[in-house]
């Protein structure tokens, strides 16, 4: 018996180094969980050198109103015509063939870097992850699951509530609410692996052997609770 | 006598069509503060086709550890050597030479479009704008002021604290914290222009005119708490 007999895995990683710490977080996440029976996609996206800004050209062929470019309106009328770029319906591909989504990276500046930022913005279309009405518990994902596995240069100490950076939920909260709760996603606990700018081999092992044991019992994991009301 | 004589002004703007509620809301800066004596630069991040992710282009000639990318420290060591790729350069000096920027953006996600999370990723370099130690109140752009000037799809309503989104002030805290006040900017209040899905020509004169009033007075302006202990 497989605990992850069926299931479908989405790793969206942005990291530059093959060698780095998000690299081998990666790894042992498409290891452990490819031998749990999942079936594990990764998109690698300084590798696919993936796009990250919303440009016309995202929009196939012409566009709904050539006068007023709306970014929004243009890519969900695009969305229902299949005339997206075919870099975004490729990610879409993957997002919904996936029964959980994993977000890879170093925290750069309080949040994202660019080229995965622009993945959510360019991914994300309305009618596609949304829908007005159908976001938060209503969102169009809402049968999946998705968690953060970050990274963070600065210590744990500067994270938490009397910390010069005050607590990390406050920074998560961005992604978690505004990205994966408003498309309905059900988000689990963020990984997160501070200190990453000071960190000992000893460190880095115990961080990396409590992910693989995290994975073990990942599909058993509730979500947390994303509202603003029961959030912080 | 102009309140903004000898005063530089930039404008970091990431909108896609010149005639957008963002274009106007950026136009009306330009104007008002060069009527005021300012002296306003502007970085049209679409018009001038930034690229937002941080890659090894970013740096000219040889890494300094060519056997493992990392980012912050490769930049931080070509921002000393004066090796950094000339588009970052040139944003840099445009940041040096004013005293208050202005970010003007529409909310893309709880945050800002990708393109303009690049030029944050790509120009606050370790060295150029902040150092350790040197962040937060210790921040190298100490001096400048900063301030978000932002629209939202959304109607306010929806980022009260009773609102779906929950209270706007949590969603600006890893943009207002966590990017500006780490560099050390003086953080002015963010102007704040809600609802343009459904906005009418009345209320959209009425927000022009509201931020033509303001800045009138921009000078005068102290910065909000972004201290983590008083911000919330």
């Amino acid at each position: 018996f497989f605990s992850g007999t069926g299931k479908k895995v989405l790793i969206v990683y942005a990291h530059q180094e093959p060698k780095s710490f998000n690299g081998s977080l990666k790894n042992l996440a498409d290891e452990v969980l490819s031998k749990q029976g999942c079936s594990v996609t990764i998109s690698d996206l300084y590798a696919m050198d993936f796009k990250p800004a919303a440009t016309r050209s995202d929009i196939i062929g012409e566009l709904y109103n050539p006068d007023h470019f709306n970014y929004r309106v243009e890519c969900f009328e695009a969305y229902k015509k299949g005339r997206l770029a075919k870099d975004v319906l490729e990610e879409q591909k993957k997002v919904l063939d996936a029964n959980l989504v994993i977000f890879q990276f170093p925290v750069y500046w309080f949040s994202m870097p660019a080229i995965m930022k622009g993945w959510i913005d360019r991914v994300f279309i309305q009618g596609f992850s949304y829908g007005i009405p159908g976001f938060y518990d209503e969102g169009f994902l809402k049968d999946k699951k998705a968690l953060l596995s970050l990274t963070t240069g600065g210590d744990e100490g500067m994270y938490l509530p009397t910390g010069a950076n005050g607590d990390i939920k406050y920074l998560l909260w961005s992604m978690q609410h505004g990205m994966m709760h408003f498309c309905g996603f059900q988000v689990l606990a963020p990984n997160v692996c501070y200190g990453m700018d000071n960190v000992t081999e000893e460190k880095r092992k115990e961080m990396l052997d409590a992910w693989a044991h995290r994975l073990q019992k990942i599909w058993e994991e509730k979500p947390i609770n994303c509202q603003p009301s029961g959030y912080f």
